[in-house]
């Protein structure tokens, strides 16, 4: 039997501790969420964060621009949202237009509200990472001395993943495209953590055959005949596996809690 | 009584636990330390490494180049232990003459062998903010929910260290030269940490005098009269708090064998 990490019940665990956390706060934490243009994903991702952030009793403010925003105007906003005492975290909701500068637009967010931890010197850890290892932690699953592997080296995802594990005590092997024997190394780990994003790229031919490996899949995409799906072949790797996370419904649902746990940190 | 956070004690605890771990590994792993003039305090520092991997079984190669030596001379070095398999982590012992760019230095070491986690980058923890994090561990100082003020917001120690903490569930502020009601925030705090690099500059007015609170001193600089000091006044400090580490012995010790945890999590 294939134990399946579900994202949504470690969610629900999650939300728990921080509605007990925010209990005792004296203030009401809140995320305004920048916006440029309407992309149908977005909309969806912010609708997440927006329902969970009201159920743990955080606000949540939205701000949408134009799809055609310049950069001064999103810094104008994002400025006004830095010296805002009563807004706590701010993110820049992503992708944004290719027209944009999206490295400068993240470091425009200052560092003490930085939830997503995307800024050039971040104190935060990006909320993906987190969600990673708190879906890991929920299930119990240990990390202090196993062999983990990390496809994908990305700066929002796969980097900071690797980190994090390693911070949990993790032998850390990052893979990426010029990686000549990433097979090898997956066959040979005890948790493979996939963040390449590329849909159902990764099949049963990357793990072994004998349902002892735990995988966690961080891709989504959505395919306009499948719906979202992730960087792994669900389907098939789950016959081989001893767990694994779904998509959607797998480290999705805990990234936007670890935002919430993010931004929860922030009020003193 | 107040309890002192030895850092020798923890760095003795997890020394058993590296070298448990290391008897597992199929390879010996290695350090190579590049040193660039013969500063005494680095010819302590890095003695002690060499010592601490000894002990473990860990081989410490040191290669030693001139204070004069060019940035060519030193990135021809790095780049040959870069691609050499014998060598599994590779340092750049800091302080570094002015005459180098020190960031271009360091992002010379590949990814994968940049177990002090200072290149641009890097997958790796900084070796003191795990150190940070050990030594509260060792003595059962729980972070989850707790407030902790960060003093110094540097980019090797102070940004890492504070991201560590959120990471283990603390309500994290960090407060530099620029923050106004700074004693404010560390009198509010569960658990102090300091790291700005002035000795002896956090007295007892930055405390309760309640002795319930925590500090850690990651500051550490060498006076003429009084030998190595921290950046808190230790005996002024540890009559009014529950738990201080000294300097040295106290976060140095942890910081040395945490900069160990990273290599071993190399060898897969």
């Amino acid at each position: 039997m294939t134990l399946i990490l579900n994202g949504r019940k470690a969610q629900a665990a999650l939300k728990e501790r921080l509605v007990a956390r925010l209990a005792k706060l004296n203030a009401k934490p809140t995320l305004a969420i920048v916006q440029v243009g309407a992309r149908e994903e977005s909309n969806a991702y912010i609708a997440r964060k927006k329902e969970f952030g009201e159920e743990i009793g955080a606000g949540v403010e939205l701000v949408r621009l134009s799809e055609d925003a310049t950069e001064p105007e999103i810094l104008s906003v994002v400025q006004r949202l830095n010296t805002d005492p009563q807004v706590h975290g701010i993110i820049l909701q992503l992708p944004i237009p290719a027209h944009l500068n999206k490295q400068r637009l993240l470091d425009a967010v200052v560092l003490e509200k930085d939830v997503d931890g995307l800024a050039t010197g971040s104190t935060f850890t990006p909320a993906t990472a987190r969600g990673v290892l708190s879906l890991l932690q929920f299930y119990q699953i240990p990390t202090e001395g196993k062999k983990v592997a990390v496809l994908g080296r990305s700066a929002l995802v796969g980097a900071p993943t690797a980190k994090a594990l390693r911070e949990a005590g993790a032998i850390v092997t990052v893979c990426h495209s010029g990686t000549k024997n990433t097979k090898e190394i997956t066959r040979a780990s005890d948790i493979v953590v996939v963040a390449i994003g590329k849909p159902k790229f990764v099949g049963a031919d990357y793990f072994r055959d004998d349902q002892t490996q735990v995988v966690v899949d961080v891709g989504i995409t959505s395919l306009a005949e499948e719906g979202v799906v992730g960087d792994v072949d669900f389907e098939k790797v789950k016959e081989i596996v001893a767990a694994i996370s779904p998509v959607p419904g797998g480290v999705g649902p805990m990234t936007v809690g670890a935002l919430f746990e993010n931004l929860l940190s922030v009020i003193y």
